[in-house]
């Protein structure tokens, strides 16, 4: 079916968070949509927990292919406008919130584009969850005014990286790293580079509400140190800023373990 | 009952998010606590709907005080406090996430003191919802490589203001600010100083997923004509950004509204 049609669809596609990965941390309405949806798109990031609660008909996996592939995003983009040309109500569930480094932006323009109906479902986002269950809040009074989101796939050193780590920095906010496992040593120097305190506290947060959580805590100048003592691997959410600290504060009385 | 005894508390006091506003938006985790706790703790910013599930008995509106005070923040952590010594299964309550702009850090570090078990419930944020549900995406390939929450309850012509627009601006991501409808005009100006384009897209949303939702969109140089002319009154979240331009295309199919 060609996908330039612009009649609109029957269907309607639902843009749903999983959130961090803990089954209780899905909101009423994703679980809702997810009973009653006629087919759900997801991939593994939703974790293992969430995806064994799909039912094995209905479900489509877009995150593998054939040969350890992934699905191209336009590839999804097609499904999902097929899908809702057929009358279907469509489920596209993505780890944490898709608003937030998951790419939901982009398929609601292509939905849109195509004419068709979505709705959002905003969620729990790790970037908030991950250091909240190791006892961290991302802003406090005494430590932190904002907070930053940014994605640890760049690469800093080179000139075409999007991220401006020096800015970052002078916000004096606390600093949170999606997917910055591997390249923790490059964006932790280039902080460092921007004159950020090497004793600033970092946490690192792997699996947060996952079977096998761990948690990994340092300095600017330690951290990739700790990284590789707690061995610490993906998916995992890194913290940096005064916020980190406090952690240890309180984890003796922290019941999220 | 004095609240510097040390001695480990019976009861267990949980910090949940109660999400922006819809009740949908709860997490199931968040419903359960609701449900079993023996006491609620609670003020006005979980949103009408949300308040008016909680049961008559059994809930404290810590919000409020006589002659339009509100209670200080002492006054709740020690409240939290006594009632985990009573043993009993404390819920406080917050609108959003507790842990962005939530006082749930300091709430934490006050309950670990003094020997209380805790745990945290993240949930979702309205700095990420409310953008959502206006078919915003706080980050997008095309226009934002990293967001930063900010409130905008200082006065960024105080020299003492804690909030670096410059930096912030200097980002070059998305800025979303939270509480940040009156002081409005000092910070676009702020970032308009610092080199901001004036062209700049910038989306105001009130009432995020409550009843009544509003929605206003402009440049950094007319959104506070903008902002007048729809009537956006508190609380509302402000979104700076190329993402905010997004909601154009995407507004004719978003059922969100």
């Amino acid at each position: 079916m060609a996908t330039d049609d612009t009649q609109p669809a029957d269907g309607t596609v639902y843009l749903v968070g999983s959130g961090p990965g803990d089954p209780e941390l899905l909101t009423l309405k994703a679980k809702r949509l997810l009973e009653d949806a006629d087919i759900v798109l997801h991939d593994k990031l939703p974790g293992p927990k969430i995806i064994d609660m799909l039912p094995d008909d209905g479900c489509i996996d877009v995150g593998k292919r054939a040969h350890g592939d992934r699905t191209p995003q336009w590839e999804i983009n097609e499904r999902l406008v097929e899908l809702a040309r057929e009358g279907k109500s469509v489920v596209r569930l993505k780890g944490g919130d898709s608003f937030v480094f998951g790419r939901g932006g982009e398929e609601a323009t292509y939905l849109a584009e195509h004419g068709v109906p979505f709705e959002v479902v905003p969620a729990v986002t790790s970037a908030v969850a991950a250091p909240a269950v190791a006892g961290i809040p991302v802003t406090h009074r005494d430590h932190a005014s904002s907070v930053s989101f940014v994605t640890g796939h760049e690469d800093p050193t080179k000139p075409e990286s999007a991220v401006d780590w020096g800015a970052l920095a002078a916000t004096g906010g606390t600093i949170v790293v999606l997917m910055g496992v591997t390249r923790l040593p490059l964006y932790t120097e280039a902080l460092r580079e921007a004159g950020m305190d090497p004793d600033t506290p970092v946490a690192l947060v792997e699996r947060a509400t996952w079977p096998g959580q761990q948690v990994a805590t340092g300095t600017l100048e330690t951290i990739v140190e700790a990284r590789d003592e707690v061995d610490i691997s993906p998916p995992a959410v890194t913290v940096i800023g005064g916020v980190a600290g406090t952690r240890e504060s309180v984890v003796e009385f922290l019941r999220n373990d």
